[in-house]
């Protein structure tokens, strides 16, 4: 991008990070992939991992694929916001992109595991955090069930890694019940509209209002 | 009401006071009106005043009339969130009916002036403060020029004082830049779904949810 570009592209105010969370199945992933749809403005961070890419998978969309010897490389450098090995790969949110899109004025969704928005606390402390909660544990259980692709024993640990996983919602600052997936994700939207008219973020435009 | 009728009219969990403000003429009633009518099941506190009905309103809608005396004795029984005197007439919310749908369940918009709002957060800590201001000074002027019923020297009083009004904006949780009158209702719809939301009034759910 050439700089005159850049300078059209990116706006006066920085924007937000909202780190969209829960336990696993709660459904954070369908959720903001609703709020994406409705959102066409907030930027979404995709991933770097070592892991070979599947079939449908397109890089750049799902993941960008990194070699172990990079993503290595790219640790010691500090270049993750949270990083983590799963099954012997590497995953992780590349500081770079979420930095630049933030100070440039745009707004930056991550949607991530409980130890990855742990992580993500550490050094964004005004981050917008969100915990999406199942509406039930049967319900949780019931969508475990229903993917269908694990054994039993994988489903079980699962579900107690869920149930584990519940009791963190309380370092969140918002928590959206996911009753109804339409719901969750207007519930999401307002939460953003929200924390853009708080008052710490709009207090020098009113300032400016009156200079005028 | 009965009692029966009363317990299924109201909910377990508390409501939220959501109180709107902002200078004169920044617009908070047309925008409060328009929250009104997309959100019916939110009530709209209304004031009580000494002063006379005028041809077109309904007790109980615009007013609840007092006379001097009942207004008098009500202050000294503590009956109102806040009260004040202009040109010779009270003008008072009447506490009881605030406290009876919040502790009920209901959400109630407050839509007051500066002075009210900052005596209602003497009261309610928790409340939602939500500061409606102009997009420009210009425009503010404008508008208290369009209303064309007072004075040139009347005019002016209320845009200086609306210049003090706006150094108020950041005793407030949130500030609506009320540009256009419906995306201004929007965002107040917005905050109040995401103060719905927060995880303080939300995490006794979950504990709940984890439970059963």
């Amino acid at each position: 991008m050439t700089a005159q570009k850049e300078e059209q592209f990116f706006k006066k105010e920085k924007g937000c990070l909202i780190v969209i969370s829960g336990p696993s199945c709660a459904g954070k992933g369908t959720v903001t992939e609703i709020v994406h749809q409705h959102c066409p403005d907030i930027k979404f961070s995709v991933s770097e991992t070592t892991r070979k890419p599947r079939p449908m998978e397109k890089e750049g969309v799902d993941y960008f694929y990194q070699s172990v010897e990079n993503f290595e490389k790219r640790i010691e450098e500090n270049m993750y916001l949270e990083y983590a090995k799963v099954h012997g790969n590497y995953y992780g949110t590349p500081r770079d992109y979420v930095e630049k899109m933030i100070d440039g004025g745009y707004d930056v969704i991550l949607e991530i595991d409980i130890q990855g928005a742990a992580q993500i606390r550490k050094t964004f402390k005004k981050a917008v955090y969100i915990f999406i909660a199942p509406p039930s544990m049967e319900e949780l259980r019931r969508r475990i069930h229903s993917r269908g692709t694990e054994t039993k024993e994988e489903m079980e640990r699962r579900l107690s890694c869920a149930y584990e996983e519940m009791t963190n919602a309380d370092d969140y600052s918002y928590i959206v019940i996911n009753e109804n997936k339409e719901t969750a994700a207007r519930q999401v939207r307002a939460i953003i509209t929200a924390e853009k008219c708080r008052t710490e973020r709009l207090i020098n435009h009113v300032l400016e209002i009156l200079k005028r």
